[in-house]
Protein backbone atom coordinates (compact mmCIF):
# COMPACT_ATOMS: atom_id res chain seq x y z
CA UNK A 1 0.00 0.00 0.00
CA UNK A 2 3.11 2.28 0.54
CA UNK A 3 3.42 5.41 2.51
CA UNK A 4 2.81 9.03 2.24
CA UNK A 5 4.19 12.34 2.59
CA UNK A 6 2.49 15.43 4.95
CA UNK A 7 4.75 18.42 4.53
CA UNK A 8 3.42 20.83 7.37
CA UNK A 9 1.25 23.97 5.84
CA UNK A 10 1.98 25.94 9.30
CA UNK A 11 2.48 25.47 12.70
CA UNK A 12 0.98 26.07 16.13
CA UNK A 13 2.07 29.06 18.37
CA UNK A 14 0.52 28.85 21.78
CA UNK A 15 1.28 29.39 25.11
CA UNK A 16 1.22 25.55 25.78
CA UNK A 17 4.50 23.92 25.69
CA UNK A 18 4.22 20.92 28.03
CA UNK A 19 2.14 18.24 26.56
CA UNK A 20 1.59 16.61 30.07
CA UNK A 21 -0.22 19.35 31.44
CA UNK A 22 -1.96 20.31 28.21
CA UNK A 23 -5.82 19.83 27.71
CA UNK A 24 -7.28 17.06 26.31
CA UNK A 25 -9.89 18.67 24.22
CA UNK A 26 -10.44 22.24 23.46
CA UNK A 27 -13.41 22.08 25.79
CA UNK A 28 -11.30 21.41 28.64
CA UNK A 29 -9.79 24.69 28.85
CA UNK A 30 -7.37 25.47 26.21
CA UNK A 31 -6.20 28.92 24.96
CA UNK A 32 -6.77 30.59 21.84
CA UNK A 33 -3.41 30.01 19.72
CA UNK A 34 -2.33 31.21 16.13
CA UNK A 35 -2.22 29.50 13.04
CA UNK A 36 1.29 30.29 11.39
CA UNK A 37 0.82 29.57 7.45
CA UNK A 38 4.35 28.85 5.53
CA UNK A 39 4.49 31.51 2.48
CA UNK A 40 3.85 28.45 -0.19
CA UNK A 41 0.20 28.22 0.71
CA UNK A 42 -0.67 31.85 1.35
CA UNK A 43 -3.49 31.43 -1.81
CA UNK A 44 -5.16 27.93 0.01
CA UNK A 45 -5.20 30.08 3.25
CA UNK A 46 -5.99 33.83 1.67
CA UNK A 47 -10.02 33.24 2.25
CA UNK A 48 -10.17 32.65 6.04
CA UNK A 49 -11.91 34.72 7.57
CA UNK A 50 -13.03 36.55 11.26
CA UNK A 51 -16.17 34.15 12.37
CA UNK A 52 -15.34 30.61 9.99
CA UNK A 53 -15.92 27.70 11.98
CA UNK A 54 -12.80 25.67 11.05
CA UNK A 55 -11.33 21.75 11.38
CA UNK A 56 -7.62 22.03 12.17
CA UNK A 57 -5.58 18.98 11.47
CA UNK A 58 -2.27 18.59 12.91
CA UNK A 59 0.35 16.59 13.23
CA UNK A 60 0.65 15.90 17.06
CA UNK A 61 4.39 15.16 16.86
CA UNK A 62 5.50 13.99 20.40
CA UNK A 63 3.30 11.26 20.07
CA UNK A 64 4.34 7.42 20.67
CA UNK A 65 3.08 5.81 17.19
CA UNK A 66 3.40 2.23 18.23
CA UNK A 67 0.39 2.61 20.99
CA UNK A 68 -2.22 0.91 19.79
CA UNK A 69 -4.02 0.17 23.12
CA UNK A 70 -4.72 3.31 25.96
CA UNK A 71 -6.44 3.79 29.59
CA UNK A 72 -8.88 6.24 28.13
CA UNK A 73 -7.65 9.82 29.12
CA UNK A 74 -4.45 8.32 30.88
CA UNK A 75 -7.05 7.38 33.75
CA UNK A 76 -5.44 3.54 35.14
CA UNK A 77 -8.84 2.65 36.31
CA UNK A 78 -10.36 2.65 32.58
CA UNK A 79 -9.33 -0.38 30.74
CA UNK A 80 -7.05 -0.66 28.17
CA UNK A 81 -8.82 0.69 24.90
CA UNK A 82 -8.02 0.31 21.49
CA UNK A 83 -6.68 3.59 20.46
CA UNK A 84 -9.23 4.31 17.27
CA UNK A 85 -11.98 4.40 19.92
CA UNK A 86 -9.96 7.03 21.90
CA UNK A 87 -8.86 10.06 21.23
CA UNK A 88 -5.44 9.55 22.58
CA UNK A 89 -2.29 11.55 20.46
CA UNK A 90 -0.50 8.52 20.77
CA UNK A 91 -1.62 6.01 17.80
CA UNK A 92 -0.36 4.79 14.55
CA UNK A 93 -1.01 8.18 12.58
CA UNK A 94 -1.08 10.69 14.92
CA UNK A 95 -3.18 13.38 13.09
CA UNK A 96 -4.79 15.62 15.55
CA UNK A 97 -8.53 17.25 14.93
CA UNK A 98 -9.54 20.32 16.09
CA UNK A 99 -12.82 22.46 15.49
CA UNK A 100 -12.20 26.40 16.31
CA UNK A 101 -13.25 29.57 15.33
CA UNK A 102 -11.51 31.95 13.96
CA UNK A 103 -10.97 35.29 15.75
CA UNK A 104 -8.61 37.72 13.91
CA UNK A 105 -6.45 37.23 10.47
CA UNK A 106 -3.40 39.00 9.84
CA UNK A 107 -1.89 38.12 6.78
CA UNK A 108 -0.41 34.44 7.33
CA UNK A 109 -1.04 34.54 10.80
CA UNK A 110 -4.70 32.71 11.99
CA UNK A 111 -6.14 33.40 15.30
CA UNK A 112 -8.22 30.68 16.61
CA UNK A 113 -10.19 29.92 19.53
CA UNK A 114 -9.21 27.02 22.14
CA UNK A 115 -6.77 24.75 20.55
CA UNK A 116 -5.46 22.08 22.68
CA UNK A 117 -2.29 21.58 20.51
CA UNK A 118 1.34 22.45 22.17
CA UNK A 119 3.38 25.35 20.45
CA UNK A 120 5.16 24.44 17.88
CA UNK A 121 2.84 21.36 16.51
CA UNK A 122 2.52 20.99 13.13
CA UNK A 123 -0.30 22.13 10.98
CA UNK A 124 -1.73 19.53 8.17
CA UNK A 125 -4.57 20.78 6.72
CA UNK A 126 -7.83 23.30 7.41
CA UNK A 127 -11.48 22.68 6.29
CA UNK A 128 -14.69 24.24 7.02
CA UNK A 129 -16.98 22.88 8.85
CA UNK A 130 -19.85 21.69 6.96
CA UNK A 131 -23.68 22.27 7.61
CA UNK A 132 -24.17 19.42 9.95
CA UNK A 133 -21.11 20.04 12.26
CA UNK A 134 -19.33 17.44 9.58
CA UNK B 1 9.78 21.56 9.68
CA UNK B 2 10.67 18.81 7.92
CA UNK B 3 7.70 16.03 6.79
CA UNK B 4 6.27 13.46 8.26
CA UNK B 5 5.42 9.80 7.32
CA UNK B 6 1.80 8.74 6.98
CA UNK B 7 1.81 4.38 6.98
CA UNK B 8 -1.93 3.50 6.23
CA UNK B 9 -3.85 1.58 8.48
CA UNK B 10 -6.54 -0.05 5.85
CA UNK B 11 -7.81 0.72 3.18
CA UNK B 12 -11.67 1.73 1.85
CA UNK B 13 -13.67 -1.25 0.11
CA UNK B 14 -16.78 1.09 -1.47
CA UNK B 15 -18.74 0.35 -4.75
CA UNK B 16 -17.25 4.22 -5.72
CA UNK B 17 -14.77 3.70 -8.30
CA UNK B 18 -15.29 7.09 -9.82
CA UNK B 19 -13.55 10.16 -8.20
CA UNK B 20 -15.56 12.63 -11.06
CA UNK B 21 -18.80 10.44 -10.46
CA UNK B 22 -18.06 9.95 -6.35
CA UNK B 23 -20.67 12.48 -4.03
CA UNK B 24 -18.97 15.27 -2.65
CA UNK B 25 -19.76 14.66 0.65
CA UNK B 26 -21.81 11.77 3.01
CA UNK B 27 -24.51 13.65 3.18
CA UNK B 28 -24.56 13.38 -1.38
CA UNK B 29 -26.10 9.70 -1.60
CA UNK B 30 -22.71 8.22 -0.75
CA UNK B 31 -23.32 4.50 -0.20
CA UNK B 32 -22.19 2.21 3.09
CA UNK B 33 -18.35 0.75 2.82
CA UNK B 34 -15.94 -1.19 4.62
CA UNK B 35 -12.96 -0.09 6.44
CA UNK B 36 -10.36 -3.41 6.10
CA UNK B 37 -7.74 -3.16 8.97
CA UNK B 38 -4.00 -4.05 8.62
CA UNK B 39 -3.38 -7.20 10.73
CA UNK B 40 -0.47 -4.80 12.30
CA UNK B 41 -3.72 -2.60 14.11
CA UNK B 42 -5.59 -5.28 15.21
CA UNK B 43 -5.41 -4.14 18.65
CA UNK B 44 -5.97 -0.48 18.09
CA UNK B 45 -9.38 -1.68 15.95
CA UNK B 46 -10.57 -4.21 18.64
CA UNK B 47 -13.05 -1.83 20.31
CA UNK B 48 -14.85 -0.39 17.55
CA UNK B 49 -18.68 -1.42 18.01
CA UNK B 50 -22.35 -1.58 15.69
CA UNK B 51 -23.15 2.03 16.36
CA UNK B 52 -20.28 3.88 17.05
CA UNK B 53 -20.35 7.47 15.45
CA UNK B 54 -16.93 7.84 13.97
CA UNK B 55 -14.76 10.08 12.30
CA UNK B 56 -12.57 8.34 9.39
CA UNK B 57 -9.42 10.10 8.32
CA UNK B 58 -8.80 9.12 4.66
CA UNK B 59 -5.91 10.07 2.69
CA UNK B 60 -6.82 11.57 -0.99
CA UNK B 61 -4.93 9.32 -3.00
CA UNK B 62 -5.76 10.65 -6.36
CA UNK B 63 -5.66 14.15 -5.46
CA UNK B 64 -3.62 16.79 -6.93
CA UNK B 65 -1.47 18.16 -3.99
CA UNK B 66 0.06 21.33 -6.18
CA UNK B 67 -3.48 23.17 -5.70
CA UNK B 68 -4.03 26.23 -3.65
CA UNK B 69 -7.46 27.50 -4.89
CA UNK B 70 -10.66 26.36 -6.60
CA UNK B 71 -13.90 26.69 -8.07
CA UNK B 72 -16.16 25.92 -5.13
CA UNK B 73 -17.71 22.02 -5.81
CA UNK B 74 -16.09 22.38 -9.34
CA UNK B 75 -18.43 25.16 -10.36
CA UNK B 76 -16.98 27.55 -12.71
CA UNK B 77 -19.43 30.13 -11.51
CA UNK B 78 -18.24 30.06 -7.57
CA UNK B 79 -15.22 32.66 -7.49
CA UNK B 80 -11.67 30.91 -7.04
CA UNK B 81 -11.75 30.37 -3.24
CA UNK B 82 -8.26 29.48 -1.17
CA UNK B 83 -8.42 25.84 -0.72
CA UNK B 84 -8.51 25.70 2.74
CA UNK B 85 -11.65 27.05 2.98
CA UNK B 86 -13.30 24.47 1.02
CA UNK B 87 -13.71 20.76 1.31
CA UNK B 88 -11.95 20.34 -2.40
CA UNK B 89 -9.93 16.93 -2.03
CA UNK B 90 -6.94 18.95 -4.12
CA UNK B 91 -5.21 20.33 -1.38
CA UNK B 92 -1.31 20.12 -0.26
CA UNK B 93 -1.95 17.16 2.19
CA UNK B 94 -5.04 15.84 0.75
CA UNK B 95 -6.68 13.73 4.08
CA UNK B 96 -10.30 13.26 3.90
CA UNK B 97 -12.31 13.69 6.84
CA UNK B 98 -15.74 11.59 6.99
CA UNK B 99 -18.05 11.67 9.50
CA UNK B 100 -19.92 8.19 9.48
CA UNK B 101 -21.76 5.70 11.90
CA UNK B 102 -20.42 1.41 12.60
CA UNK B 103 -23.11 -0.89 10.91
CA UNK B 104 -21.53 -4.04 11.70
CA UNK B 105 -18.14 -5.66 12.49
CA UNK B 106 -16.40 -8.82 10.88
CA UNK B 107 -12.95 -9.24 12.87
CA UNK B 108 -10.82 -6.63 10.78
CA UNK B 109 -13.54 -5.71 8.51
CA UNK B 110 -15.84 -2.34 9.85
CA UNK B 111 -18.72 -1.89 8.04
CA UNK B 112 -20.20 1.76 7.82
CA UNK B 113 -22.67 3.92 6.83
CA UNK B 114 -22.29 6.94 3.93
CA UNK B 115 -18.98 7.30 2.84
CA UNK B 116 -17.75 9.32 0.06
CA UNK B 117 -14.33 8.01 -0.36
CA UNK B 118 -13.31 5.99 -3.70
CA UNK B 119 -12.57 2.20 -3.30
CA UNK B 120 -9.01 1.47 -2.39
CA UNK B 121 -8.67 4.59 -0.29
CA UNK B 122 -6.40 4.71 1.94
CA UNK B 123 -7.73 5.15 5.75
CA UNK B 124 -4.89 7.33 8.15
CA UNK B 125 -6.94 7.06 11.49
CA UNK B 126 -10.08 6.40 13.13
CA UNK B 127 -11.71 8.18 16.35
CA UNK B 128 -14.87 8.49 17.94
CA UNK B 129 -16.78 11.48 17.76
CA UNK B 130 -17.15 13.53 20.92
CA UNK B 131 -20.03 15.24 22.40
CA UNK B 132 -20.65 18.21 20.76
CA UNK B 133 -20.06 16.47 17.25
CA UNK B 134 -16.18 17.24 18.08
Amino acid sequence: MGSYEIRPVGHVESPLTDRATAPKQGCDGAPPAWLVFRPEVADAARDLAVGDDLWVLTWLHRADRTVLRVHPRGDPRRPLTGVFSTRSPDRPNPVGLHRVQVTAVDGLRVRVSALEAVDGTPVVDVKPVLDGGR
